[in-house]
């Protein structure tokens, strides 16, 4: 077989029906919610009901030189999983089985297409959870948490994706299985592999199960605390101010005002007071209710209204605001969603720097921010499906800011297609060229979601 | 320059009274607490003062092709950090500074060859701390818990050394600095080289600065359960049990009726019953009393002899029979450390199968575990100062059996050399050879610990 072979009749013979080649499945494998899109259309998509599935596709697109893009829900902000011209779309989203949960020893053993709400669903059936829970939660899968390194609202107390995953299943470009990990707490023979992996973005093999590591559910009250400030900078010292005191929420979100108005209009609220920010904070645990009235009086020392809530239900109901901020956005055009992250003693500072691009670029940048770690969702809004040049001059000053304060590019999305050309930028050129050489160990000829993380 | 050049003549001239050629030194340098030293006798010890000198000394090395074994304080169990015949000894416990510390944003920044403990009691002072505890805290270096991927007692509750730390400082074999990681809570900008480096044990290249996640000192009380069983598997019972409950502990710690036995001797108190086991737990944070009478109660219906006291200074008293262990084994003879870990349901089965090699091989293992986490170190004493062909068939009877009832061959010592030849058992040969060719790429020369973690 060579690259001229018909990867398509190759792939159809060997796995039949699971071949989708439909023009509404070509063209849904284009796309994700970044609001980007691959340019042409893939070969076909591969729905994958088992491992040897995703092995075959695999020996099929290495004999015959042919890219394969992994998806999940397709729910990713960078473009990762976006399948294009002369491209294999192979999708997880069928192998979505929870093969073992094991209460003993905290840990369940899933396959990657499973729903982190569905998964989380059952898991409380035994009283406990997996903690990541990325804003898309209801929506996205295990697998592509995994393959982005998802983050979240919970990450300050209760990790990120990495602090969650004790090993991975992983099918290489040439279809060898590769089982990395254990199932232990603590593990130390060779290389982490298992981490490597995590955030890969489909660069270094197909994730086909996981091995995650579980937490009980969080016994006690669940206490809500909202904060009003005049502007955004007060409601980031407001944060800091939190982080500093030494006391840890559960969740710390903050919303500036043109994503409060744009959320209120979409919820038909009353609209919010012109030019004021709100923290969200929530606390759990044996130590809520004492946490949030540390908490609270924080917040009014730092100029801010503050209500506190210790009804479980009503807390929920606020943070439907914050939840509710991506399809507000949509409803004003387009949006390219970033997602810089600083060390939180920086957050002012990154508002203030926000508040500059929009001044310098004339753009307004809607943004909401995980204060309790330091994550920042600027939005850019536009219209068309292509982001136009100013837009990315603007997103461009932003990286920059970010770096300059001691932050990173990407807190939670990933680099994707969106973010390839400052990875240089923030890694240096050593690190990139090393990173790449490592990729390239993995995956020799270079058919794992090409022109992803890396630039071409 | 070639691999003829007198490479210790060019560091003296490039590096001065940093090398350090004496007897003593090149004799300490061969050395762990593992027990092992390695053959014949290193060219020289470079006690490095910056990361200049580290650049010096790889790229001197790099040009003469000589190796270049990374040293801390020494307090290995794996033999990892052992120089050799023919290679270079590069030892950064003098760079032990403290670069930086942030209440405000939990890091800290430091230099590798600062004393865990040193570190810590200087964090203090902050109201902060680095959860990486090994029992090795007092004398082992942060850089070479990095090296490892140190655990401890407090893991199950607060993670291992991966769990808390952001970047690391990494000189390449060639003489460059990369700067891995990042400063922030969140960060997946390209591949997880941080998480790679951790436990690489020297072979990917050398730390030489790291940042820290830190954590708020835990506010509230420290209560401690002993509870005496009549044999160790009702002990792995108990503790199992404990686990499955759902209350976190702190630390639980089980030993063995041998272990008690050699300690109670050393610290010259009264013999403990013979046969009997005990296990030692404590609980802190806001619900650490009523967390000890729901552990007590767990104990008791276990058939345990259970104590609880609330007296954080008790507490310390009991823990000391635990820290014993290790001087306790030494006043016995030669010590192999064993340090299997075990999904945490499989600690009794592991108990039974020691007991199990204990009476095929006709030896004595003396044993205490993490049994919080499942982390055993089961101890092979021998007389002299290597390990005996019968003492190594009793211990991969043991690794075999651990790896059986889904554990790993080490949990927080590494690979080192004496535990190398079960490497690629546990791997696989594909996952073995993979990790030995990112190595590769990170060191294409393999000068970096030659002979370490990978066979020759």
């Amino acid at each position: 077989m060579t690259p001229g072979s018909d990867v398509v009749a190759l792939l159809r013979a060997a796995l039949g029906d699971r071949i989708d080649t439909t023009a509404a499945a070509l063209d849904a494998a284009r796309a994700d919610k970044s609001g980007h899109a691959a340019s042409g259309t893939p070969l076909a998509v591969v729905n994958a009901a088992a491992i040897e599935d995703v092995q075959t596709t695999l020996r099929t697109a290495s004999a015959t030189g042919t890219p394969v893009v992994t998806r999940g829900a397709g729910t990713g902000l960078a473009g990762g999983a976006n399948a294009g011209a002369g491209e294999i779309a192979l999708s997880l989203r069928a192998m979505d089985r929870i093969l073992e949960v094991r209460p003993d020893d905290l840990l369940a053993v899933v396959e990657p297409g499973i729903l982190n709400a569905d998964l989380n669903a059952v898991l409380a059936e035994h009283g406990l959870w997996w903690a990541p829970d990325p804003a898309s939660r209801a929506i996205s899968t295990v697998g592509g948490n995994i393959a982005t390194g998802a983050g979240g609202l919970l990450c300050a107390k209760y990790g990120v994706v990495r602090d969650a995953v004790l090993g991975v299943d992983l099918v290489l470009a040439d279809g060898r299985l590769l089982r990395l990990g254990h199932r232990t707490v603590k593990g130390v023979t060779g290389l982490d592999l298992t981490s490597l992996v995590i955030g890969s973005e489909g660069t270094l093999g197909v994730v086909v199960g996981a091995t995650l590591k579980l937490r009980r559910l969080v016994p006690g009250d669940v206490c809500t605390i909202a904060a009003t400030f005049a502007d955004v900078r007060s409601a980031a010292e407001g944060s800091a101010a939190v982080t500093a005191s030494g006391v840890q929420p559960a969740i710390m979100e903050l919303m500036d005002a043109a994503s409060l108005a744009a959320v209120h209009a979409l919820l038909e609220l009353d609209p919010p007071t012109p030019g004021a920010a709100q923290l969200t904070i929530q606390t759990d645990g044996p130590a809520a209710a004492a946490e949030a009235d540390a908490i609270a009086a924080v917040l009014t020392d730092a100029g801010g209204a503050v209500s506190v809530s210790h009804d479980r239900d009503e807390g929920e109901r606020l943070l439907v605001i914050r939840r509710s901020m991506h399809p507000a956005m949509e409803t004003l055009g387009t949006t390219l969603i970033e997602d810089v992250s600083v060390p939180r003693s920086a957050l002012p500072a990154m508002f203030d720097e926000i508040a500059r691009v929009e001044r310098v670029h004339g753009v307004a940048i809607p943004t909401v921010a995980h204060a309790g770690d330091g994550n920042l969702h600027p939005n850019f809004i536009f219209a068309g499906s292509e982001v136009p040049p100013e837009i990315w001059d603007a997103a461009d000053d932003l990286f920059r800011a970010a770096i300059r304060l001691g932050g990173t590019l990407t807190g939670e999305h990933g680099i994707g297609v969106l973010k390839r050309r400052w990875l240089a930028d923030e890694l240096g050129q050593d690190q990139w060229e090393l990173q790449r050489q490592i990729a390239r160990v993995f995956d020799p000829h270079g058919i794992l979601n090409p022109g992803k993380v890396f630039t071409p």
